[in-house]
């Protein structure tokens, strides 16, 4: 058994990346120099791309497999938030000698435990060397019939405001790793810490919504910020009944002990759901077996604002969040 | 002004790159999860990625437009390595701190005048944060018509064995910019540390050789490296006369004074030259104004073989290089 160190760039995709490629001929075996891919006849491709960056997107001490499906599942967050179905990715690794075969065995099992989840296969890549912190960027490619991709400039005041599943785990979990929520049971800082570490992203609801919604993305930076994203691009006004956010159970344990937590819970990120204005009426209460609920509408004017149970304008001190 | 580090994700994006997406409408302004693409009827796409480390890839002193157009030239010369046309890129950058205004207006300054000469746009990307070296990924597109991707595994015994352009001026560049070759005249030395630093994608010579060159790549990792791949892919052997492989004056000047730098021009790499295979007589001597030149053959067997001025086999040691 060689060294991790002895392991060259060719061994590396022969053992750990090439396996990926099964399922996927435009992938032509990683042994030329590009990949092969075409959408459908009467469709187009989606492109999204994100990077991560140790100690930056992902804790030193997760280990490489969750940081390999968070990888993913960003990318296929995006994809889901065009309304997309999900194709296929390449990706590039910046590695640094630490990274030996454990590592890599534990990031390509992430890989390809996501890839059959999500019915995704590897087109192609680069793995080089770095002096630096783990640097990993993927490209993700979806597919969308022709004009039916779901941008985020299409919203009109009277539509009604959605997201899909809980908001605030993610910036909640952050919190509970760094033993900030040491208030709450075992239980709740685990479901929370999981879903810091691993998105769901919501690829069964993105596409049944074409037609549907009128405006969406995918919630990571807030969802008031990314609120604000639909509102300023669509030239219109938001309000948010607080109220009718949906949290998880312990969501709600925290920001019951603690209501300054709210302002993670709205202004925090990484919670990866589906946030999108549509009809009101239209929506049905869950898609492909994920929780639709309605917490807002679209209004003329510009801005967005955060109402309580009576009406009342609340204050919320959060990140990428502008105020009136 | 603002300070550097007072610029934000969305400053930055909007003062630098959304300006390289004029002319790419499927970028969609950088405003949404993601960008929409397509290839023309009858064609596929051709994806390939590449990522650039500071200190391992390109030097810390590198003008920032240079690295710029190298990290896209790279993937260009990809593409064209599949008879492909290239259409547009999305990347990530991983910057420091310190990469400021200044460094980020030459980047894209860069991006700008290569997206003008080679005909591609900006479709999407991303821009974090590091606190390890600057490191870039980039994912480039092209097209060609379905069917007629050249890949790497088509090489068959008689055929002829044909590059563009001249071998051995990366390797060379590299060397010189080391200070390695300071008994070149100036201007010689000028001329390999550019053409190390600047590569020239052959994208105009690409495309033209569908149907003509039935094994390609673009030489990379050294000419003779890069011929094994062709050579195992194909399960054929091959034969370079050394005497043939076209030399720059430059190159000429270096192995006339050193003749122990053919080793290093016939195993380095940086030449960013297409090496094809194709049946001997029907390949022109220049493609839209490159020079194409005969340097061998495809023979049966397995491996590959240098042969000197009367047939005989010589020995280089080059990086990448199997012997029989």
């Amino acid at each position: 058994m060689p060294e991790p160190a002895a392991l060259g760039e060719f061994e590396r995709i022969a053992r750990f990346f090439r396996p990926l490629t099964a399922g996927t001929p435009g992938a032509l075996d990683l042994s030329d120099d590009a990949a092969l891919l075409a959408p459908r006849p009467g469709h187009v491709l989606v492109v999204t791309v994100d990077a991560l960056v140790e100690g930056v997107h992902f804790r030193p001490e997760d280990p490489p497999d969750l940081v390999a499906r968070k990888m993913l599942r960003v990318n296929l967050s995006d994809l889901a938030a065009m309304g997309a179905d999900a194709l296929g990715y390449v990706m590039t690794t910046a590695l640094p000698r630490r990274c030996g075969e454990d590592w890599l065995a534990g990031f390509a099992a992430g890989l390809a435990a996501d890839q059959a989840e999500f019915g995704v296969g590897l087109l192609g890549g680069d793995s080089v060397a770095t002096p630096g912190p783990i640097t990993l960027s993927l490209t993700a490619f979806g597919e969308v019939p022709a004009g039916q991709a779901i941008r985020r400039n299409g919203a009109r005041p009277g539509d009604g405001l959605f997201v899909t599943g809980t908001i605030g785990d993610g910036a909640l979990g952050l919190l509970a790793l760094a033993g900030r929520l040491d208030f709450l049971d075992p239980a709740h800082r685990a479901f929370l810490a999981d879903r810091y570490q691993l998105p769901r992203p919501r690829s069964g609801v993105g596409p049944a919504l074409r037609g549907l919604a009128r405006a969406m993305l995918d919630v990571s930076d807030g969802l008031l910020g990314d609120l604000a994203h639909i509102a300023e691009t669509s030239c219109v006004a938001a309000e948010v009944d607080r109220d009718r956010v949906p949290l998880s159970p312990a969501g709600r344990a925290a920001v019951t002990r603690d209501p300054a937590l709210w302002d993670v819970v709205l202004g925090g990120g990484d919670d990866y759901e589906l946030l999108f204005a549509a009809t009101a009426g239209g929506v049905p209460e869950a898609i492909a077996g994920v929780p639709v609920t309605p917490i807002g509408r679209i209004v003329a004017g510009q801005g967005i604002r955060v109402l309580d149970g009576e009406g009342r304008s609340l204050t919320v001190a959060g990140t990428g969040y502008r105020h009136f």
